[in-house]
């Protein structure tokens, strides 16, 4: 795995959609951060491509407002960064669009450069980008990288995901297929493995043996506002149990890899995903917040879930028996993403027994507040056998004062950038993934006539 | 065991060196904190017992400004608190003294009441004493306590802690007895127990599989000023190890109890010193501070320690192997007393190991900041495969903020006239602890010549 760039070569970022959300919200500031703390390549080109007849000027007139409500650093250095910037005209849908993305990648490129492919379009374009880069050659090289980064989501069901990574593969090769998941990303969520593997206190007790359950929350507070539309077919369940929720997963419940490069880590995180017992609907909590039937774009009597709180089970000598309760929703009271490993009871218990005792604890605060939480008894002071709850905590914030916390974009961006496809998703992931997700969403859209519990907005 | 006073019932203290300074600084405070805090008994009698003509006004005078001095509570019960004193004057080594104690306790007492006898005097006093309760019966009663506390030092060495308690046996059972060890008063070093045995994660670590080492340090910043004459025969051994760290030792080391009953934890933490390995001379570290010798009191070249680092070993299952560096001394740069359990490195480590990796600890802070910390790797932000040193930390004042810690003597105190021997040492831990350390004062009274390591104080 390489980690540093190579100073004598040069490297091309072409990002489909750059007149969308996502370029002027995530990508292009985080490009600009990494360019800000010295990460990016010395020599490095951008090109935005897009079907709107700016020039680079109009486009980044056009993105600047977004652009600067989303950076983090000084804007000391903008002028530098935006010179690495260049617009590029074109319908993605035609092949007319090739000819003159190769032309401007000729005229680009100072000498023959690596290149990234970002696909931060609507899920539709997929197919006719990768067709036509295909198509166009654009996918090989003999000695450099041709790396295509997928934003989720990946497929709609496992037909689907089957399919364009069966298209994918028609041209690029595994290793080349950067499959987004920005949880993945987050320093806390990259921490799981250090904590788990770089600590010689935790992994003892990792197992079914000492662990009773294990949470994992991803709340949102917000409602679905625009998305209407999209997550009225799609759910809870496409929009964040199918990657973050299983991947999250993957993460607490994998063995040790053999070494921690990409193929290794994905390797477990895929025998996890193959150990997943199918969800028995009956266990599955289904819920619909109160409201969400009369924002536009929402079909009349939808019984699409917000809301699902799902006992996963990994059939596997390490978990065996131990529930992985897995809660997302929308309109929540706040917006938070957490994994608690609740230990058991001790077996025997020497003290008093009803002073609201509770089992260990270790808190994973993935958002906001990252930081680990170990909670454990303490004799209560100046009481001879009473116990009290009380915690250690570790704080990302204040533990580590000097060090930013990136965010999730700026490391995969860097990552996909180095070739590193350790916090990408593979495609065999994504398929299991999808087999676990699929009949539960058959349930509640063909199965069951059942009416997702309603719940108010802000509560829980 | 009993936690609660009978509140029929009446109890009477009888403090042997009420004048000494033990008395005013310690016990006396210590009554009144439990008094203020409505923990003494309804109704309880302290008799102060010495040798000074004095009436019981004379004596509360006498007491007044260091009493005071060491009031953490208000004062606002002083009044109702010292109309539960009387003065009693007497010479202990005589035996007209215990008629008029006899005959005083008559008096005081309203109903026959469960006494404590508190042995606050010159050690060279305890024989007389205890004979002569004994001899004049007032060791024994049907259905009422007869208790005794003896303080430290108990013995000089293992014949004569044995000739002392042979003394104790002939009128005291076991139980009556209170051997005081302030270190096992002090919160933090109790809550050993119940960190080890309320939660269910330490434990399955708590064992020569995980663990590598374990580091208790009693450091103490001040020289030996007044105390020079008695210290430099005694040294460190007698004064430290013997008893606070040869406890603090067993405490981590022991077995879980069948129960948290005095004589299964005692029974416990014998078999810990019996499993302890003979010292080898040759591993431990002797040291003097520098200026030791200009003390009054001191003997010319003394060569007494007021420093050693012990290695010490636990020939059992659990233990086979691990260390346990006992360390203690003088003149040190700070006041502290601490625990540290070093783990062992993870087996393999996955990520790059030239970032200043730390193998995981757990420090018990026994004072000052009374607290715990664990101490482990998480990754290192913005860095593909670096780890950083982070701790969680709880901290007894900020964590438990409404409840106040009880100094070790508050507690001690309570818990002998409570009958409870929980935190007192029994005969057999002494004899066993006198055993582990007479060699070690042996080589260093008699074998060596060898001088000890001059340290400046205020260093390490």
């Amino acid at each position: 795995m390489q980690t540093q760039f190579n100073p004598t070569q040069n490297y091309t970022i072409i990002i489909f959609g750059a007149t969308g959300d996502l370029t002027k919200r995530k990508l292009l500031p985080s490009f600009y951060h990494q360019f800000h703390e010295g990460n990016m390549p010395k020599n490095f080109k951008i090109i935005a491509f897009a079907r709107r007849p700016y020039s680079t000027d109009d486009y980044l007139d056009f993105i600047n407002d977004v652009f600067m409500e989303n950076l983090e650093h000084p804007s000391d250095l903008l002028d530098d960064f935006f010179s690495h910037v260049t617009y590029l005209q074109g319908d993605v849908t035609q092949k007319e669009a090739y000819d003159t993305l190769k032309a401007h990648l000729t005229k680009v490129e100072e000498i023959p450069s690596h290149r990234l492919y970002y696909l931060a379009t609507a899920p539709q374009l997929y197919e006719p980008i990768i067709t036509h880069l295909g198509d166009y050659c654009l996918h090989v090289s003999d000695d450099l990288m041709r790396n295509i980064v997928i934003e989720k989501p990946f497929g709609q069901n496992l037909a689907s995901a089957e399919k364009l990574n069966a298209l994918l593969h028609q041209y690029f090769k595994e290793e080349q297929i950067f499959r987004i998941d920005h949880y993945l990303g987050k320093e806390t969520a990259q921490n799981i493995l250090f904590f788990r593997f770089a600590n010689s206190i935790f992994e003892p007790l990792w197992n079914r043996r000492y662990i009773d359950s294990v949470h994992i929350d991803v709340a949102e507070s917000g409602t679905i506002h625009y998305r209407a539309g999209y997550y009225d077919k799609a759910g809870i369940f496409r929009d964040m149990f199918q990657n973050h929720l299983l991947q999250l997963l993957t993460l607490i419940a994998m063995e040790p890899p053999a070494n921690f490069e990409a193929s290794s880590l994905q390797y477990e995180k895929m025998k996890v995903l193959q150990s997943l017992r199918p969800a028995d609907p009956d266990y599955i909590t289904f819920g619909q917040y109160e409201g969400y039937l009369d924002a536009p774009g929402v079909a009349e009597n939808s019984r699409t879930p917000t809301y699902a709180l799902v006992p996963a089970y990994v059939d596997n000598w390490r978990w065996q028996g131990v529930p992985f309760f897995l809660r997302s929703g929308k309109a929540l009271k706040e917006k938070t993403s957490r994994i608690m490993i609740e230990f058991r009871c001790p077996p025997h218990l020497l003290f008093d027994k009803n002073t609201g005792f509770e089992p260990n604890k270790i808190v994973i605060q993935i958002q906001p507040n990252e930081g680990i939480q170990l909670r454990f008894e303490t004799k209560k002071p100046n009481s001879p056998q009473q116990t009290v709850t009380t915690s250690m905590d570790f704080n990302y914030q204040t533990g580590l004062k000097d060090m930013r916390l990136p965010t999730a974009y700026e490391r995969l961006l860097l990552d996909a950038l180095l070739g590193d496809t350790s916090l990408f998703t593979h495609a065999r992931e994504i398929e299991l993934s999808w087999k676990f997700i699929d009949p539960i969403n058959d349930y509640w859209e063909k199965e069951t006539e059942q009416e997702p519990m309603r719940y108010t907005p802000g509560t829980m």
